[in-house]
Order: C-alpha cells, then sequence, then structure tokens
C-alpha cells in the first residue's frame, strides 16, 4: 500500500481493503472550508462569475476536500475592505484588482493595469514568463498575502463621458472614476481622478456625484447601464489595455495547505484567468451592438492627436511615481523592460495581423 | 463522515478515525498510470516542455494518483500516429495538432487553425464561449476522443523562403511545408503544400526536398536552425494568426476516472492552454532579435497587395473545402458567426489599442 501525505492535523485512519480487491491507496483528509470575498456584485456578470468559477474548479478538483464559498462586496465587508480581511485571515482569499490597493503599495498597481501597458497576453506573458509574477508575491509577502492573476478583461473601453473629447483640454476639471495610473494620468491634466467600486458607479454618475467613469467593456458597462447616465462612449481604453484582476490568498492558510490543493489553487487560478478574458471576448461585440443600435449610444474613438499626447503624459507619470519607491522601480524597470520586448513582437504579430485581416 | 465517490474498481475501505480526533474523510484509490504520446520532438522548446507542464499539473494536483508520462515523437509511436494510438488506447493522451488529421475529418482543421481566422484570444473565446468546444468534441467522438485545447501559439511567422515574395506568382509552383488550411490555399495558387513533423522540417528543406517552409514562430524556428536553409523570414503568419495545439484523450479512460480527477484533466489542460501562449509571447522577440542581428535572415512583411489577394482566395478556398461535408459545414458556419463578432470588437480594442501606442 503506498503511503500518502496527510494533511496537517488530520487523522491518520487505519484502512482495510475489501475483500478480493487490490489493496487500494488510503487518503484521509480533513474538510476545509475556506471564504472568498470580493469587491464584485454577488454573481456580476464575468467578474463575480469568474469569482465564482474559480471556486467551484478549487472545489471541484479537490473532490470538496477544500471547499470555497464566494460572497459579492458588502456581504462579509466592503468591497475595498478585503485586503485586509483576507491579510488578517477573516477570509482566506480575496478577488478584486490591484490598483485598488495603490494606499499600501505603489507598485501594487503595476499587477492590474498600466497606461499604454501591456495587452493581456503580453501581462501574461509578463506574469507566468517574464518575472512579473514574483515580483507580485514580493509586493504583497509584507501583507501576508499570496497573489495569482485570476482574470483578464483584454482592452477596455476608454469611458463615458457627456461630452466629446477633442483635446486634452476636453479631460481637465473632469471628475472621473478611474482607479490606479490611469487615474494618476488624468490628474495631472487637470482632472480629479475618484476610485470607487463598481456597484457604486451608475449612481454617482447619474448624480452628477462624478463627470464621468470608466467601467470595464460593453458587456459589463452595459449590466451596470452606464448608458442611461452618459452618452458618449470612448475607445480605446488607452488606460487599461488588459487589466489583470486578481486573487489573493492568506499565506499562511495557504502554507498548510498539503502541495496536491496548493498546486490545484494556483492551476485554478490559472484557468480562470484564461477563462474570464475568453467570456468577455465572446460576450463584448453583441453588448456593444445592443449599446450603439438599442439605446443609440455614440461611440467614439479617441483622436490621434489626443492619444499621442495621452502616451507621452502616461510615461512620464508612471516614472514619477515609481521613483519614490525602491520596490516600484523594480517593478517599472522589470515591466517596461518587458513592453519594449513585447511590443516589438507584437508589431510583427498581432498588429500586422490583425490589420492585415481588417484590410 | 462525509461519503466520497470511489473509483470505479478500488475498493470500499473501512475507515476508523484516530483515536481523539474529529471523523476524517476516506478516499481509497488505486494509481492510475496514463501515457501522453506527442507529434514534437521530445521537450521540444514550448511544445514538447508545454506537454510536460501538462503531465506534471495532472500528476501534482492529483497528488499521484493520476500519473501521467510524456514521450516525444518516434519514442512509442510516429508523430502522425498518435491520433490512431490514441484511439485505440495504446496511449491514453495524444498531443499534437488538429490539423494533422484532415485526413480523418476535414473539420478537425478548424480546431488548430484558419487561415484569416482567429488569434489566440478569439480563438479560445470561440471554444470556451462560443460554441467551438461543443463541435470539437463531436468531431472527435466518432474516434473515441475527447479533445482540449492544451497550447496556442500567437500568431506565427509567415514562413521561410529563398526568394522574395512580391506577388502570388511567386507561390506557384513552390513546394512549402504548410499543414491544414493554410496548405490548401497554397494548392490552390499552385504550389504544393506538405504536411511533415517539426523534427522532419529542416532536414528536407535543407536538402531540397522542400523550397520553403513554415513552422511557428522566432523561439521555435530558431530551436530547428531554419535560417542555415533559407534566408528569408515573412510575417505575418496569416494562415496561422493563433494556433490551437490540443490535448485528446482516450474517450474509455477519461469516462472511467472518478469526477475530481476528469476536472483535473481539462482544468490542466486550459492552464497550459495559456502557459504555453505565453512562454512563446515572452521569448519570441529575443529570438527574432537573435535571427536577425545574429544570424543575419532577412526579416520581411508580405506586401499589403499580396496579403488582401491571399485573404481572398482564404476564404473561398475554406468554404469551398467544407462545403462537401456536413459537420464540416456545421463547424464553419459557427467559426465564420463568430469572427465576425469578434472581428468587430476587436477592431476597436486590441487593433485599435496596438496602433495607437506605436503610434
Amino acid at each position: 500500500m503506498r503511503r500518502r501525505d496527510f494533511i496537517k492535523g488530520a487523522a491518520v485512519a487505519s484502512v482495510a481493503a475489501g475483500a478480493g480487491v487490490a489493496a487500494p491507496m488510503a487518503q484521509a483528509q480533513e474538510k476545509i472550508q475556506w471564504k472568498m470575498v470580493t469587491t464584485w456584485p454577488k454573481s456580476f456578470p464575468a467578474l463575480g462569475t469568474g469569482a465564482n468559477y474559480l471556486a467551484e474548479l478549487i472545489t471541484t478538483m479537490s473532490g470538496g476536500r477544500l471547499e470555497v464559498k464566494v460572497y459579492g462586496a458588502g456581504e462579509l465587508v466592503p468591497a475595498f475592505e478585503i485586503f485586509d480581511a483576507v491579510s488578517r485571515g477573516t477570509a482566506q482569499m480575496g478577488h478584486g484588482a490591484a490598483y485598488y490597493w495603490k494606499g499600501k503599495s505603489e507598485a501594487a498597481q503595476f499587477f492590474s493595469a498600466v497606461p499604454f501597458g501591456l495587452t493581456a497576453q503580453e501581462m501574461n506573458a509578463w506574469l507566468y514568463h517574464g518575472g512579473g509574477m514574483a515580483l507580485w508575491e514580493e509586493v504583497y509577502a509584507p501583507f501576508g498575502l499570496v497573489p495569482t492573476a485570476a482574470l483578464n478583461t483584454g482592452v477596455q473601453m476608454g469611458g463615458w463621458f457627456n461630452k466629446e473629447i477633442n483635446t486634452l483640454a476636453d479631460l481637465k476639471g473632469l471628475k472621473m472614476r478611474i482607479p490606479g495610473l490611469g487615474g494618476e494620468v488624468l490628474r495631472r491634466l487637470g482632472g480629479t481622478p475618484v476610485s470607487l467600486p463598481g456597484g457604486e458607479i451608475y449612481s454617482s454618475l447619474k448624480s452628477g456625484a462624478i463627470d464621468a467613469t470608466e467601467w470595464v467593456g460593453p458587456y459589463n458597462d452595459l449590466a451596470f447601464g452606464l448608458h442611461k447616465a452618459a452618452q458618449y462612449y470612448y475607445y480605446p481604453g488607452w488606460h487599461e489595455p488588459g487589466t489583470t484582476l486578481e486573487c489573493f490568498i492568506n499565506k499562511e492558510a495557504f502554507e498548510a495547505l498539503p502541495g496536491d490543493l496548493q498546486a490545484i489553487v494556483l492551476t485554478a487560478s490559472k484557468a480562470a484567468n484564461l477563462d474570464g478574458l475568453s467570456e468577455l471576448t465572446a460576450r463584448n461585440n453583441q453588448a456593444l451592438h445592443t449599446l450603439v443600435y438599442q439605446h443609440k449610444v455614440a461611440l467614439r474613438q479617441f483622436p490621434a492627436e489626443v492619444l499621442a499626447q495621452l502616451k507621452k503624459v502616461s510615461d512620464e507619470v508612471v516614472a514619477e511615481i515609481v521613483s519614490k519607491d525602491p520596490l516600484g522601480r523594480k517593478v517599472y524597470d522589470s515591466f517596461t523592460a518587458f513592453r519594449e520586448q513585447a511590443a516589438a513582437w507584437h508589431d510583427i504579430s498581432e498588429r500586422a495581423y490583425l490589420n492585415a485581416r481588417r484590410g
């Protein structure tokens, strides 16, 4: 009989093989129950259901030995308090986006989205095969958290406005919901960035508490009804070209798992990362169609000159912000070097192909 | 004590809980050993190592209950015989590309690459959230196989030539290694497509048995030393814009697994699918740099007019081929409808962003 590793604290069971059958292996483990708290409304399309999917994968692959229960924003803790809640062990897992925690660490923002940064494909390449994941672990270690990439939105939309954006001056004075480094770029241009969890965006925009907002893309934006609060819908999302949504795990809880369950948690995250991007890619166009043809939204491309200026300002702002923090600088250097490489390759592959297919 | 599902044929163990500890769950299973045969040279960069990675994920997540051993092309069976080998149960898993099996089913080719078809991100969206996976299962069911998407190469390179390609006429008379539907387009243009496993490409090109070849992208092409056999390296890979590499599993063996191990096999494939794309995205530019600056390869973009004509011919050829086969037609209809949607969304997201970043 082959001996198995038993989970810490579980009893060693005596196993007697059934008569006439080859001796089976025995595995005796306690059932572990984890809570996953999220920044999303419960089962919100793609983001909340992406968290559910991750939890289901872990529960199913572990044969129920590790059962994960998902809580929507505000069910156990408010959206923007999940980082602290998992850090102190109130819950074992969190599902959100790293730029929500820039108050904890400026460096965290690089693991969600950087203006004119990496696309989804490039972001995953940096994280899994370009050194990014190890840096993210370093950034979250002081908080007792293990991060994983758990979903990617792809290129987001540029946002919802109640006026046309023809020059950078049109952004001046704008109070806009835009998190992370994109928000810092808006600040540099004379606007006021606001960070709000998804569930508070519509009412804030409708009431005039904010003038403009970005959220994700057509599928998610339609679900919140943002077209009922603003008229112009801009692309592309220069500030979030491939946003990684995260899962983070209480480090002590993670390290108490046996090796197979640790592998299950990490691999489930990687699969959920791809699955969520796939879902949004499959759903966005139909939602865009509904927005434009049914709800008469004015779809607009940012003028090329505005995008060129935004890129210049973005690169300056991002470099300045990280210069205050040694770990931020280290992450920035890795990210920036990777972006140069990835952009060179994608210029002659993804970009050249998409332009050729378009004709 | 919670009852667990036991693997078919394993004994039901009597379990006595250790004294003074809460009753543990019991899991009694035989150790299962599977063979994975591949079309790639053993541990070939990214493709062979991607198969290894998939096998390791399954073995680790199952805590060794399902152990998968990988065999390179020719170790157990020749590269192009793995489909039959897994179909008849000589091995339980195979790792290859669906267009290698067009002799079995024309429809199979849609699950690897279609000229001017879907990018990696779009391909995964179609498979996981656009109905593609169910169609693939339908195509492989008569062979007793369960397919999974197990890796994606991203946009490939257009290939290696010993002369410049300035017009479609330059493709006439060319004997080129190019599999699947891309090969059929070449045939329509007066060339002779040849399907060869990777391990036979270099010697065939060097000896003059073929005049030109495509393989994957810089990282893989450099590994085979293709620059030592041809001078011109063309982009973009119009014929393979996001090739899915596959894993297929003997259906009987898969269905004999308990639910947790089935979930582990499928989820490991999804994670490996993303991981392989990430690795190639991270490695291709450095390899391209080596090819161009160290080995003095002549990097060329196909002329816009050539690409436009190739697109026209591709769309005609693909439509013709499937028209002979009802299942092929069904897959074609799904694929084509999805491409229209995905291209519309990516025109204003991925494409618009990549062009804006490039400036």
